[in-house]
């Protein structure tokens, strides 16, 4: 179960410490123009080594294209990617390879398997979502074209929120927060956590705007469920919102309901979607991002023979893993649309809307979170 | 996609207010006990017109056996249900069939399919979740065997939650609520609310006890990604937790991870899953429920051209759809659950754990919510 | 594993003798009038009791169509037909329930779940096949809107094989004969078959008109691979060939390879098929059928306690089973298609040929046999 | 869909003339021991150039592992397998990129894609199935555990047939041959057929002993059918049967049928499967492959412009494709028994039989031919 998608399918392998990571992207569509250069943008939003605030692992990324494209353009057949791991330094964890650490997957790996990589993670690390990123960019290219675009910013680090909403400030600071006074203030409060040796959750939202409506396939196949499983699937995620998400338990029916007029939908507490299918607005989701567990503060773990020890991480690690996990929850954002997207194609054809289309079913409320 | 498992795939099939639902179950191993009987005290739990709170819609939801059953045993061809619709009131939806409700799917489907069938919500009915609880009666007995048992209850009916958590309070009112001095006020809120004509969200709780370490496939199939995936697939849901789920955002690593020592975890912010694999404690899913659309609240609509009409809902609704999800909650759990257990047993074997178990790994610190 | 196909998918449930047989057929686009009398010509042309020449079972096969069809149009939603088992004999394989029969397949399902079924042969019977034929009715009516139509005779019954061809002979016989002036001979030749209490095998030609170049999709989803599945996934089928088939084997190169013109190709040794995708020619596969297992003639066989037994099967069997499966086997290949065509459609669009289309591509060469 | 597989599964990539190809293994046990010359001994029974009787393309076939091996172990996550492509000589099919070469896939990749990489046949190149048979070391590591084993000949070549059949002499010859005495003859007419600028086509025999009863999924998971859509995925296959195969269409039933005794079977008409399962005889299947299309010879073809032009291929081709396809037909039917073996050990356990098992239900009649 290293695949995902049902049409365009990806499939990543790869460790974090092992000779390469790299991924195989089946069933896209012919004739999108890719070159190699394409792809350092969003890998070098994801990478580690970039700023303080994220681990001082330092990896080139480097993509190499394998198959599947021909003379810069996409031929329909797989396109495999390759990304060779330059930074690797096993003696970081040699010390805890018979140690469980507590919040890992070691244990449960262990469990699972009888065997397992200790290096930096082996294929549980976070390492593997570099692959995710690269496949997006090829997603994002075809969805532009069809006026589909996906962006993401961080909406809370640990219990510090944004004091206002500006998506043009995210790209501009390393912890793609939409708000620009409250950055300082954030550099402050990471470089302490990092001195402190502990680590903090985070909030992550992103939205696609552009989306038609008709994308999802219900029942089982329901655009916000194959979202929810993308972003679960991410390292250290805990939780999955559409829309209002959670805040909806305490509705009314008479305030979440979304109307609509025929100037368009006057709120949007749907997150764009409504049965499993998209309704033309923005599609929101957020993702709850737990506090990396790898940590230098000393706590007490098990040896595989079941002895108590006392577990101390000194490699490299994130104090916040949620920073980077941005580009990574866009990235399954924009798979799953794509995939999705094809599907309907397959089923609807691409004759577009059957009913009168909503004016501005694209984001005239664009949440105001 | 009217299927959803792996190796235990269900599909199911039918409209709220056609002939009949039904679902196939595949997969199953041979050498269950399955009577007719044997559903309905999980179909009762999940019914409409038990009390005043649900739908007044009464079904009897008697389960027929297709296929897949010889001499009250499981043979491990596939296991057809079927239940015939018997109260449809197509009536009381004619008046709609045109119109888009605010909320509903009505408008993406029409927008998805060009066509909808109007008679109570059609596909989009949590009609249909009728055959998920029945299909889960098999994988429950299946999973008893080995002894892990799901169960679920409400933690929160719009801003009401419990004041104190009590499994055994759960099934002695109608609204699955784990403490019994506040059904009394439950009542009352909800018979206002029901006289108000709107509706409220809902928080539910599923766990299972017993999971053994070891199962969930990484990196896409995930438990708790597909966890996430199951529960969003059930209408109304808007947000998925896993453990301690949007609280981790704003936790301490040092305060998140869960320490084991040789006589268990001492805690479990996890919910039982850590890399996408059972830790061995308990597993625990929080599912947030959108209030229900369908209010006899006049609301302003269109019709399917684009005129504004005024929408006024007067069919059978529930005013707290989150109340009978329970039940659905914990079958897509079970269903899960079993699905990953042969999963399992097909990559790594049936031996069970390969390290040092920990004591007492499901529930030493059955999570006080 | 009761479902084939990737986007067109079919669930098939059932057994000879339980209450009813059905199917779910998912992922249909909407807007396909279907009614339930449309089912009848096709079940008929399967069906048992029709002749002296297959089993005298009598089934009315009616088909109840339980959803996804609203106002006598799919909806988009899966569509589940269901056939009430009507004249099953329990009594008839009563005796044989603890013996296991020569060349039949409850051996090898004792072996690999410990209970089978015995009534009629159970899961394993040709009974399942009826509802292909169901399914596909539905697929043939969307495939003759494209231009495309799904045929097919007999082209062996035993050593007999037929002088001349002609299509328009094929329906006029209950053999499927493509030559008229044999069918006396066949009748001749059935009957003192029949009276021997023997069977024979068979070789079904079943061919496509009209499929655009393009559908089919490399490497491991080749059109004539799934062919190849969905016809061996049929009772009895041990052989199956595309275009020349076996009969490559002696070819020179020079003599196999299909010479394109401008005014179409020369020949179709290919069977309108090169690397797995549709070349716009005639798509023909040949397929062969053992002789039935169940003979009237007494045989040794083994009972579960593995002691030597005389075995008579006295239930109602076709003497050659080949002939009714000629509209199995095309219903296969009707669904085969409609599923390649929607994930040709998902991938590349609608838009058609994108070189220049060879003139007359269907059937120029229209194979002789 | 260049992905095959339900639990074991392969993902493949590249293409003939780009910078590598490669695979990936998802679902793999964990514990198999996997070291770099494991995959020597197979790549080179399949690779060219090592006899003028095959292409005289030369491929080192060096097998990187990537991932998925830790320590000489697979750890259960997914293995790569990369090959670098080190003898391309594009000049070789520069002149033909505009035309369409006569039974090749030139045409039909053009038609579904609107576009193809010309080099060496691209993706539609045999080059993939080095993958295959790279993938399949692991499967046939796993399998041989378990007292499976697997091996293939050549039945035919052109219209010459061995005139005796001894496993022994196949490994002994260039063409797998079974007839020691018949080499210095093949050699002969192959040498003839290279000078004459033809090919022929040829039929392989691939046998599996040691499997035990059980394996294979009814209805649409049948071994056979999965068997049959596994052979028809390689490059140039035009038919496949199961035992007996089409000789079976002219058999009566008391004949065809393998009679059960304590002491075994006493023939093996049906090849080891019954009702899609395996009976714990020995599997066999057989394969036809068409003549190699690229020839010497020039033939009249046209270009993407629709106009009549002479085609000569002057690249390095076999001129009988089917010898080397031995070990790739083995490497499929060794993955797809590795994948139904997973199947069956998820639905039914480990156990084993169930049922008294015959004896030697493994090979006592090992087919004749």
């Amino acid at each position: 179960m290293n695949s995902f998608g049902h049409l365009l399918r990806v499939t990543t392998f790869g460790e974090s410490h092992g000779p390469a990571i790299g991924c195989v992207l089946d069933g896209c569509p012919p004739g999108i123009a890719i070159a190699p250069e394409d792809f350092a943008h969003d890998l070098a939003r994801r990478a580690t080594g970039k700023t303080r605030h994220t681990s001082a692992r330092h990896e080139a990324d480097e993509v190499e294209i394998l198959s599947g494209v021909y003379e810069g353009v996409t031929t329909g057949t797989p396109i495999a990617l390759l990304i060779r791991n330059t930074d690797q330094r096993s003696k970081d964890y040699s010390a805890i390879a018979a140690q469980f650490r507590p919040g890992h997957a070691d244990y449960s790996y262990w469990q699972k398997y009888g065997i397992r990589d200790p290096r930096g993670g082996g294929r549980s690390s976070a390492r593997e979502t570099t692959m995710r990123v690269a496949a997006a960019v090829i997603a994002r290219k075809w969805l532009a074209q069809r006026g589909v675009t996906v962006r993401g910013c961080m909406t809370a680090i640990g219990d510090v929120v944004p004091r206002s909403h500006d998506w043009s400030a995210v790209e501009d600071n390393p912890f793609f927060w939409p708000c620009a006074e409250q950055v300082a203030e954030l550099e402050t409060y990471m470089d302490a956590l990092r001195k402190s040796g502990d680590s903090v959750g985070a909030r992550v939202l992103v939205v696609a705007d552009g989306v038609p409506p008709g994308w999802g396939e219900p029942i089982y196949g329901k655009l916000d469920g194959e979202l929810a499983a993308a972003m679960m699937s991410i390292n250290a995620v805990k939780g999955v919102e559409i829309g209002d998400g959670f805040a909806s338990v305490a509705q009314k029916g008479s305030e979440h309901r979304d109307v609509m007029t025929p100037a368009g939908f006057l709120s949007n507490h749907a997150g764009g979607i409504l049965g499993g299918i998209s309704t033309g607005q923005q599609v929101s989701v957020s993702v709850a991002f737990k506090p990396t567990s790898s940590l230098r503060l000393p706590v007490q773990g098990l040896d595989v023979d079941g002895n108590v020890v006392d577990v101390v991480t000194t490699g490299r690690h994130d104090p916040c893993v949620g920073i980077r996990a941005t580009p990574i929850c866009e990235a399954m954002l924009a798979l799953v649309l794509m995939d999705q997207a094809l599907r309907h194609r397959a089923q609807c054809g691409d004759v577009g809307e059957v009913a009168p289309r909503i004016a501005g079913t694209t984001s005239i409320t664009d949440a105001k979170r």
